[in-house]
């Protein structure tokens, strides 16, 4: 009985150690797994790649002259041109465009009235030859005069069932799947990453943490003076006036950032001459700094413009050989789209 | 032989059992030694801790009706008179005024012109005396014209050296322990803690971090406008103008938050009329919010002032009657520094 027993207590003990054993491995082989998988599996292999990996890997190893704490590992992405299509027209306008005949609706008195009156008409070569100014009054109509709440609240209604005009998706769909993966392998190592946009702050909030897994006090955008007022019932709310507080565009990206941030960046990525004083301005810190161009040069699976480098030229994102230039002589890395890119949308490599 | 080895393997065993059962043992004893630590030792056992204590289980238990997900963990704090001492003057104009030597110094032609010609004659009642148009040329003159670095290394310079004419301390030593402790116990449940200060946000980026344990990134102050600019080498550096772009007082404190955080916050703090509209903005939010004011009681240990409940008007962090009955009506909490808090400081409390 007793040796019955310490037989026993010897198999559950083994059995134990068994168990055990198979965990560590277990454990083993996953963290083996791990550091096989490549974190930007969108990305062909060569120097663009090699560079990103090896400046998260060179700010983060303790042991490294370059080491950056986590604290200060802050990385900036300008969105449009960046992390989604900007081509032919930024989604933020087209939501403008399409907020006109609810607006007119509400103030019938537009219907005869420029802008609006050729906005209505849906004639697209119509709309895009309209004044900047026109285009102004039409931004200031949609985005502004309402509460927060209220903007807010329109754009996710919006966003859920506008689609784009080549690839009839949710725009949301149309973000480059091998920055979504840099922003993950980015926050993996410890980086806090933000939206810098030309585009409005309050827009992009909307969707920024679904999207990209960026939080609201994460983007720096465009923004406009929002009035602190109360409503009817004495409850408080927010009016977006049309008043600009921060144009996050050219010299206002590293004013947006210190403003809101306080820290500079450690790395910074954008596609056109809007985004040059942030990457400066990143580039120009102590130690080891990434600054990052996104080249659309893929006309096939994208859309390909420029100027530099002979592309054609457009008022969308405009990348000149100014740019191109300056990025060459101060060590910023440019990304081909059409090299660098095994794959620019999810939806691509769905079964 | 074989017996024999069967005892050692279970004596092995049941040493490892032991050394399991110790193991948890000592985890159940540190999570019982956890329950029974006082996260809030400053504060006096009453109503006012234990809603705090209340709002901050209520809000972080999964199986409560009011549970708010980590990411929406927002809590803001005024600074002056909330977070430290305001009283005979604001550090930061103190700061302001200590600097006005050096300014002459490198601009002469500003001694014989006021207000800096009364400053220098260091006169605390004839500085009093200047209206309020004369101070604010001070302050510009202090606070604007040189890069955001410059700006910030005089500061951290100045803190190191100025001390407070009560205690004789630095600035940085007159923070309120329990505060402190707040802070601290609103971290370790997931909330992100904010300062949102009608002072400067540059100024108080400086020594939050090691002072508040906040970020630069999470503070949000009254700021000027930057202009990005290239020094003699071609260096990017961004200059402090002499425009306002963020009163962070009133209803700016809560237009800076819905501008920098973008997320109405769950709990907010602070001591004067300057933060009327940011408890009104929290509370008016869904679910459970806790809006908290410090009244300044105790004029042995602090000062005492108001008008509320009687007290001594004064300029600085004015707290009046009107305030003290919106608080009542709308089931703010009120902090008795006299009757609520054990320690003021942390220096009482040093051996």
């Amino acid at each position: 009985m007793k040796l019955l027993s310490v037989a026993m207590n010897r198999t559950v003990f083994m059995r134990g150690l068994l168990a055990l054993a198979a965990t560590f491995g277990l454990l083993f082989l996953s963290a083996s797994a791990f550091a096989l998988t490549d974190p930007l599996p969108s990305w062909n292999d060569g120097a663009t790649k090699q560079a990103i990996v090896e400046f998260v890997k060179t700010t983060t190893d303790q042991s490294s002259p370059s080491f950056v704490p986590p604290e200060e590992r802050i990385a900036t992405f300008d969105q449009d041109g960046t992390l989604w299509v900007e081509h032919p027209m930024y989604s933020q306008v087209v939501y403008c465009l399409d907020r006109v005949p609810a607006l007119v609706k509400a103030k019938p008195e537009l219907a005869d009235t420029e802008p609006f009156k050729t906005v209505l008409t849906g004639d697209l070569e119509a709309i895009a030859k309209l004044p900047k100014d026109e285009l102004v009054k039409v931004l200031a109509a949609t985005l502004t005069g309402m509460s927060v709440d209220q903007f807010q609240a329109e754009v996710k209604s919006w966003l859920k069932r506008a689609k784009d005009s080549r690839w009839k998706r949710p725009y949301t769909e149309l973000t480059y799947l091998p920055m979504i993966e840099l922003l993950k392998y980015l926050r993996e190592n410890g980086y806090r990453t933000y939206i810098t946009t030309g585009g409005g702050q309050d827009f992009v909030r909307v969707y920024a943490e679904a999207v990209y897994g960026i939080p609201p006090e994460q983007v720096v955008g465009t923004a406009g003076v929002t009035t602190y007022g109360y409503d009817k019932e004495g409850k408080p709310f927010l009016l977006k006036e049309p008043k600009l507080l921060l144009n996050d565009n050219n010299a206002g990206k590293p004013e947006g950032i210190h403003f809101m941030i306080g820290r500079r960046p450690y790395a910074s990525f954008g596609n056109s001459t809007g985004d040059r004083q942030m990457l400066e301005y990143a580039k120009a810190g102590e130690g080891q700094r990434l600054a990052v161009l996104v080249l659309h040069d893929d006309d096939k699976r994208e859309y390909a413009y420029g100027p530099a480098q002979g592309f054609p030229d457009t008022k969308v994102g405009t990348f000149t050989q100014e740019l191109y230039d300056e990025a060459k002589k101060s060590g910023w890395i440019i990304i081909s789209m059409k090299d660098d890119w095994k794959h620019i949308f999810a939806f691509e490599t769905a079964p």
